[in-house]
């Protein structure tokens, strides 16, 4: 799915990091496990200096991996919201050791 | 310390990336927790695909981080090897979590 994966597919880590592995992300993640669901708008306000861009495609990504769903949550106007999806919820346990080990050696 | 830090200090999470999230650095911690002591050519022939300055610049981002030290392992030629330190070795869990992730859902 991602155009730079690692080329490791025997390797449990590296496939994790083909799916979370590109910068922003695991915080993009984070948000949604922090805040639930999330409009684009919301992620630009939290996740000061990621290029439009960048955020678009990282979502697009996370989507394709099956990791969020886009939801309508208003038909006029429209407008859309992200939310995690079962396997994306399974990653709970990755976010919560990184949290643990940068709030303890940071 | 890496130049392009999330600038969010007081995210967990964040501080952990913003040690161990750039594209490679992750794969060269888990050979150190895989292998032991490594040099560099051990490097470069595992991670296929890394360029040269990359790898050499994440070693020095991960030394600068205390995550990882260099030990001369032969006097005469001079010859180095990467090792973990004990706060690298802290990262186990975080490796652990994403290898388990990997395997089942990658």
């Amino acid at each position: 799915m991602t155009s730079r994966s690692y080329g490791q597919k025997h390797c449990g880590v590296a496939r994790t990091l083909d799916m979370i592995g590109e910068r922003w992300t695991i915080l993009v993640l984070r948000d949604l496990f922090l805040h639930g669901p999330r409009r684009y708008q919301d992620f630009q306000e939290s996740l000061a200096g990621v290029p439009p861009n960048t955020l678009s495609a990282r979502l697009k990504t996370l989507e394709g991996h099956g990791l969020i769903e886009r939801k309508l949550y208003s038909e006029r106007p429209p407008r859309l919201e992200y939310h995690l999806t079962a396997k994306g919820r399974s990653l709970g346990p990755v976010l919560q050791v990184m949290r643990e080990w940068g709030r303890r050696h940071a």
